[in-house]
């Protein structure tokens, strides 16, 4: 696009927005380096345009892919937030708590707007958050804390707003997503794939946030309360990562006609919040099953719209600054939605509802003695803990007795706190050499679909 | 979501927010439901209550899907838009021009925002539009016009608006998508399963604006001008069907690894804008292959956040009456954004680039006479044409002369005058039966992957 003329430094036209960044790392660059090559074009569909008066960094000399040009430098950035040159704070640090969380509050406070990407923050303090810019009249916007450059945010709260939400789930976490789909493609098993992604930096040094789930669960909590107009509840969430998925898991899960995908899920069970994170069997017919690599998606299933699924990039600098630069273009142009879709005094918790009272289906894995009658004993613990068999895949005989053979089952429907009774019985049976391993089978069917 | 015992009609609350409906088919009907159904919802994310207080259809008597209550009736549409008990008039009649565009266009003169599911009106005048809502400081909103319930406009309008757009080509209409889907399902020729398609309620009984891909112009037309910062130009947008698309066409690219889909695709190329719709071959490999049967999606590449990709309903009544609802929800609000992304001052008209000019691949099919030289025939015309073939596929031999035996080829990239010159050329040879077929491939793949 090249809109006829719209210079950013007009004299004649509107004044420009004046942001204070704080942080300027990757996405704080992305940020700066954005509003430098699209300047024109921003202001244009701002209406005015954005001017980078503040910044805040840890150190000023260290060597960066942009530069904040003449801004002012603040070492705290809580007095970024009380500079009287800004009009918009941008909190691009990360963290919980600590100085993000103090730059956020502060400029609440102050009454300016805050635009943020900072999921952990949001997943933690959200709603407190949400608060405070009712009460001070400060707009909060944070499209870039979840999938990246996705609109997701916009599209829960403002493009879907007329639906009651009956489900959502995604592929929230790109490095897992980029391991998983590495496995896959080269059969590898998950330390050695892990290793990899560090070393191209697809994975940090202590990948723990991100491939123990916890990064997602985050997203997944934020989604959650805008999609069901509750406080974020982070802390009700049921997670689990993706270390004990190995290679054999995802070859079986082929076989059966599945991909397995690290889902963050919501939904509503008779009046009760289920959020979880945990590996999914899904089949390889369903839209999720084909996102593949470092690219998020988000599918989000609306009593009016049906199933929708929006994808893209995750992360990385650029993706992310796509999302902060939305959220600044509408402040900049008064558009303006509460931070979780309705009034912060309309939020409504819904009762959390416990991964154990889940009803879904199973793949289960074990190691077992090749020897007759063991068939026999798993299929007398299921039996008695009220869990049916679907299908049962026994490959090959063993080599050796003391390693054991795979058999891979998976299961109709069943209660989960039945699943994890019967996984116990059977990993007291003599002729079972591991403790069974268990992959949640998802299959996403839509209602008017089947 | 329940929100906290916000009720529709509460005295003390805020003013609702009154409706103008002008239209009760499928879509207006399915808007009626959805606010019945979910009207609490609603107005607690609009932050007011919305009920209609107008309606406008040719017929009071008919039977319908729903009831508009109390609503005044007006014969005359324009006289809704000047109803004073009227605030936003919902225009769900279609048509480019008579009564929907007057209703418009009156709407808009009296200061009253309007919602539209026309694409036809957009795709026809959406650039006077836009004009005439800015001169009277009044919204005008489309999402439902293009792709059903995909929040695609806001996504392009706001939530990419920081990027430069590169490219953006999307399924956009149902009816091809899903006799495309169930001709591979089945390996039904196009008129049978077209036939079938309008049994099923699919097609409409003269299928033309869809099978010729009217249709998915009009929607192309206005995603590109909302993409590129351009007024909506249609008329220049080149636009072919799918009625010449084979069953031994989609068997074909099957097997050399490519789906067949119905795209309209915008692009920018020297400066200049071109818009196209035709059957395109679609690698199995890109995500776009894998949207079937009614739905749609839209594939949007920016400069900052590489490729998205949005999927869901193209059509029906309650997923485009989702679309609309979160158009009136907007306006509620109070979010207000320039119909086409930029004030309609701003916006500028890009060369048009002729299809004759766009360089690309090609899927060629010929019926030959199975004879010594027809391939060194043909292959010198190409040759000649500056066209280089990346692959030949001849199956069999021929049954009987007289209908002689399919030669399908793949080229690698050659302009588009070129391959029309080397058609002609062809169609002229004695050893081929009938007029060559083409279908443009397109590998889509995005820079940053390659």
């Amino acid at each position: 696009m090249q809109p006829a003329g719209s210079k950013a430094a007009q004299p004649a036209g509107p004044a420009p927005l004046r942001l204070g960044i704080a942080g300027l790392g990757t996405v704080g660059c992305g940020v700066l380096t954005l509003l430098e090559r699209n300047g024109p074009l921003i202001a244009a569909r701002a209406g005015r345009p954005l001017q980078v008066t503040s910044v805040s960094a840890r150190s000023r000399r260290k060597k960066r892919a942009a530069d904040p040009g003449p801004a002012t430098w603040h070492s705290d950035p809580v007095a970024l937030a009380r500079d009287p040159e800004v009009d918009v704070v941008v909190e691009l640090m990360g963290g919980s708590d600590g100085p993000a969380r103090a730059l956020c509050e502060a400029a609440l406070r102050a009454g300016k707007p805050v635009v943020t990407a900072n999921k952990a923050l949001l997943a933690e303090r959200g709603t407190a958050l949400a608060r405070l810019s009712a009460r001070y009249g400060a707009p909060l916007a944070y499209e870039a804390a979840v999938a990246g450059g996705i609109p997701i945010i916009k599209a829960l709260r403002e493009g879907l707003a007329g639906n009651r939400i009956r489900r959502l789930y995604g592929i929230l976490n790109g490095t897992c997503n980029y391991i998983l789909t590495t496995m896959e493609a080269t059969g590898r098993d998950f330390d050695d794939v892990l290793a990899e992604a560090q070393r191209l930096g697809y994975a940090e040094a202590d990948p723990s946030f991100d491939v123990d789930g916890i990064d997602a669960a985050h997203k997944l909590a934020i989604l959650a309360a805008l999609a069901y107009g509750a406080p974020v509840d982070f802390a009700s969430a049921y997670v689990e990562g993706i270390r004990a998925v190995t290679a054999a898991d995802i070859a079986m899960a082929a076989e059966l006609g599945f991909r397995i995908k690290l889902l963050g899920l919501a939904q509503l069970e008779d009046g009760a919040l289920l959020q979880r994170v945990h590996p999914c069997l899904v089949p390889r017919t369903t839209p999720i099953a084909h996102v593949d690599g470092v690219y998020n998606a988000v599918v989000t299933e609306g009593d009016a719209v049906g199933r929708t699924l929006l994808e893209g990039r995750g992360a990385g600098a650029e993706p992310t600054a796509s999302a902060v630069m939305a959220d600044i273009i509408d402040i900049a142009a008064g558009r303006i939605a509460p931070p979780l879709g309705l009034p912060a005094t309309a939020l409504a918790k819904h009762r959390a509802c416990h991964m154990r009272d889940h009803v879904g289906c199973y793949y289960v894995r074990l190691q077992v003695r090749d020897e007759p009658g063991v068939i026999a004993d798993i299929s007398a613990i299921l039996k008695r803990c009220s869990i049916s068999i679907e299908s049962l895949l026994q490959h090959g005989r063993a080599p050796d007795d003391a390693r054991g053979v795979p058999v891979v089952m998976t299961t109709h429907e069943a209660r989960e706190a039945h699943m994890m009774q019967a996984l116990s019985r059977m990993a007291r049976l003599p002729s079972v050499l591991h403790a069974p391993h268990i992959i949640r089978i998802e299959k996403l069917t839509v209602p008017e679909e089947s």
